[in-house]
């Protein structure tokens, strides 16, 4: 089967991640997956939330938005609706969660890193781009306070990328693209780490049920792209093996 | 293992469905699951989200909601905070995509079924109680539709119920309540139709990364318990089997 | 004349509370007044507003809200609105005004009791449910606070409870259900001591305008009604006279 | 007793209305109650609330605002604040129970009139003052409405004016200034139209629970209160009575 | 040329202020400048924002709005659409710029002074007569503190004072009302000390573009008419020149 | 005098565009112009706002935000604080205001084009480099409507580019970077048509007045700069005249 693009069931799209984009930030990349653009910083912040004060903990805390028009119709800005986007706020929530993951959070002491992911241009998959290039601003941010002794110990503790899948037309495809994920009858994203141990799986099948093995065939086709992307992100920050990025 | 409850790893907490609690809606639903109490109303409106007009499908929405003091401390309302609760639009969310996968929309017709979830009490497992017991309010509501013949066919066509498991020191336990959840290190919501095919699977491990056999486990267990939640939704419905319920 | 229900113009409407109801809450109760279903919860929190920081008083602080499905028709969230409900807001002042006059404010020291007074199920009268429970609600608060050496002597100084009368077809009537009140002419609502005395009287007469004896005749009847709602009161809270209730 | 402005007890403060104050507005009157300036606005707006469109019958709606530093601390805005006050929700609705009392709906066509309550200056009783000032404001609202033949009728039916009581030290005075408003054990609020029946009575203890008789002197007071307060309101209308007012 | 109003090109409507109109302020003026109208107040908050704790300097903030009924047709409430008005925003900024160029902020010390400035009435110019009368309650204001010895010198360093010009049927004209506002190509607003300096200034020609000539001439013409607005402020302050004025 | 960056008074930074930068909006431009970057997009919307319909004119609307890491100091999200920021509204009222003036709404017919603009790098004059690529993003907006024979004919009228210009340690300087901005007594943003008319003129000397002929000085700076401006948008729209943009 030949897909939209000309691309296998199991390719990914060319992903391009433009590392240290933004002058300001301790961390930033713009990821360029496809046809979907996301620009991603880390800020740190010597703050935390409430519930950490007097902890030594750390927080990672994420945000996500989509300009109006990053999507084929202008969409209106959150602002101008008065309330949130509630499908960003989950995504933004697992953005979050995903890169807690990465981080040792005591490690990392009493202080937030902010992560912003901001998608402008959509064709699918931002959120798995988003955690992609996060993880990347993310070590940056962390190399920061280490070089400037902020912190004692290298934070991050696991390599973390993010993919789809899909069952489209009955067969499983890899990342997919705006067109295809329209079409899926079940899609799924998945989270992982260096080690092939999983952050988040989420499936959902609004269009059609599915059994236990398509979700099994989706989940094997995700395994094998993110370790593909790892192989990325350690390219674009400048390291041969995980471990020569958390210098063990 | 013994529980902090008493129970074995693969036991549910008692359940309890109270259904027609509510004299003005179509259909509704108190689910007493545990010490988790939601109450479930679904609500018919001959009106459909701006996307669907003119088009004869109809469209099943989901809120959700904690009251104040259903928490161990009292939270904010939503209104006094100013904004919608991230956490609670992520659940509504779910909610939704949950129940519009057992409903044919087309024999719906072109209006909306409401489908509040108030949560009176919350022990963990909040949005499994919900989805569960509104199913139950929402075959009320369509049976109500198709006594008036608003419907000409009953739009019914899954069984869908939720249920959540998870790992907590290294054992896989199902239906975990709030002092577990705040345990475990990996925890997933399934939701399930009554043919054994999935709707939603969500799983995280903000505290701990989990390799697939371990969500495969937690997978099988969940698998379990939403076959007896089945079982108890049809006895509650007052019918002996899915194929009575729909009529076939 | 006999009443849509068939009570006579004097009678209420039956009147259960569930004392107790919510297991985290240090004091609730669950109001079943005719279909009236208020569910109350008192909350203590170590912190009182703004302008008494310091004083060594206290506050008592009421919310009211209802379940959208709670009426008739469905009505929005207040979050969903992205605005507070005016006449919520007016209900949850007079809720807060009541319950503070059965308080002394300086032997419940520096603190706040939160009221939440979620309707569940509206059928006339909910202002006045409310606060004939949450006082129930509240008594149990001070009692925990008691119990814990918390404060020194028993905050509550007096037994409040209310009640709504009416004038329909010319005719004074006691506990208007809805379909009464929204028939009644003149309706008035009363909150009264457990000696006789008033904490506040409301009567509005929008569809008509209404002489000085009627409402009297209105205000005896509701005299006569919440005599019967403070042994009502006393007997759920397990004493046998206020005076019991208070210590004296 | 002596007050504190040296006023007996049944006297009110000295009391001007500026009809005409606004150039642009249908009808307005600038109301100097002692020091309490209230600028009131009758707005003719060709449209009614949803649930009265098609009915042929009109609306008259309020709203009531402070001006930041009409007291005697400057407080926010409520644009500032971003949630609407709560005290300002219930003196507007109380506005336009009052108002709408004096007017036939059907008469006044399918059309809303806006009464605009802002507050200049606040010294005690502003929402008497504003409900005295707008009734004029809303007099020559309606004769604008007849002039032009707008309406067949004239659809003023009744004669609406208000005044505060209250009980301070034991005594009951007639129109607290706010420094007599801040030291009452309680006080009242009374709406009244021409034929001595009432429109609205609300009476408030939150510091001292009060007997029957209180609240009956206190009555009798702004009773008499408010007869003063037609006949100035006749006089600022440059008619000699009631009758000529509305054209019997 | 004949104006409007009968006007020349180069007169000012007739402006009158009232100082002292508010006796809660601590300075306050009401402008009456044609049928523009607003009341202005000077309100000293012993707080500044965030960014200059701990800095000594003060700060002077303004807020703007306009009453519903201040123009032709009724326009909502800010709170009512939930929003702040744009336009307001942009006016309040031009106001607090333009007063804290008046003031020495050091020798204002660590506190705020807040400008009010709502619209009674609008007949074009309102940003002009806001930032002309607010002047006069901001020296007021700093009087104020200096008698209380708050402040050891008088912190008022410039005198300011505004006022429009505008292009229409290309001719020039100073000062325009509504109707010429709303008919003109171009039009400018002028702030300007009393030493003939500038604080700020703006053009814009939405309607047509404008040559630097015209520019100068509405320049000129705007020098020209607030030359005489500082007459009038210093009469109004009862003093006989800027000198006095600042007590040099 | 040599500036922080080495340029020479009146040079004005490197200036690039990437037009057609997003592949769904029907025009649009990222503009790095030195270190400012600002990405805008013109979007087609086939309605226009209330006041314009039934009148067959069309409308340019425009918005403005900066993502939260655009500047030195994350700055919290609108939608996260609650509210519009002040500066940004007032900064997308003159983007608007300045592009209306470029294009013909009649000859646009009745539709709206949005015109967004997002700051990914701020570094100073990011208002002018707002307005400067919008009016690229416009041109090919408008291009895409003759294209499509949506209108029928071209609409643009006039070519507006805009720059700042600013008085720092008493040198008139064009084009100021943010360091240069904050360190400056007098800044002023001119915007331009081709013909050398102003649309729009704003100077403002919040830290020191100004007299005639430094506003003089800047004015002349500016008009240099937006010449060469208008060259450079001329080139990138692959025109050699404005005429031959325009079609005459």
């Amino acid at each position: 089967m030949e897909r939209i693009d000309g691309r296998g069931c199991m390719d990914l799209r060319p992903v391009e991640i433009d590392r240290g984009c933004n002058r300001y930030a301790e961390g930033s990349a713009l990821i360029r997956w496809g046809n979907t653009h996301v620009l991603c910083t880390a800020s740190v912040e010597e703050k935390v939330p409430q519930f950490l004060r007097g902890t030594g903990q750390g927080w990672v805390s994420a945000e996500y938005a989509m300009l109006p028009r990053s999507t084929h119709q202008r969409t209106q800005r959150e602002i101008s609706r008065g309330r949130p986007n509630a499908r960003g706020q989950e995504i933004q929530r697992l953005i979050g969660r995903s890169l807690r993951a990465s981080v040792d959070l005591e490690a990392l002491g009493e202080r937030t890193v902010w992560i912003d992911c901001d998608v402008l241009q959509a064709d699918g998959g931002t959120r798995t781009a988003a955690i992609t290039a996060s993880f990347v601003a993310l070590v940056d941010a962390c190399r920061w306070l280490l070089d400037r002794s902020v912190v004692k110990g290298f934070p991050v503790v696991h390599q973390v990328a993010a993919v789809s899948a899909g069952l489209v037309d009955g067969e499983v495809l890899l990342d997919l693209c705006y067109e295809e994920d329209s079409a899926a009858q079940v899609d799924c994203n998945v989270v992982m780490a260096e080690d092939g141990r999983f952050v988040e799986l989420q499936a959902t099948g609004e269009d059609a049920l599915f059994p236990r093995q398509t979700f099994d065939r989706m989940l094997s086709a995700a395994e094998e792209g993110i370790r593909r992307l790892h192989r990325l992100q350690l390219e674009v920050l400048g390291v041969a093996s995980f471990e020569e990025l958390v210098g063990r």
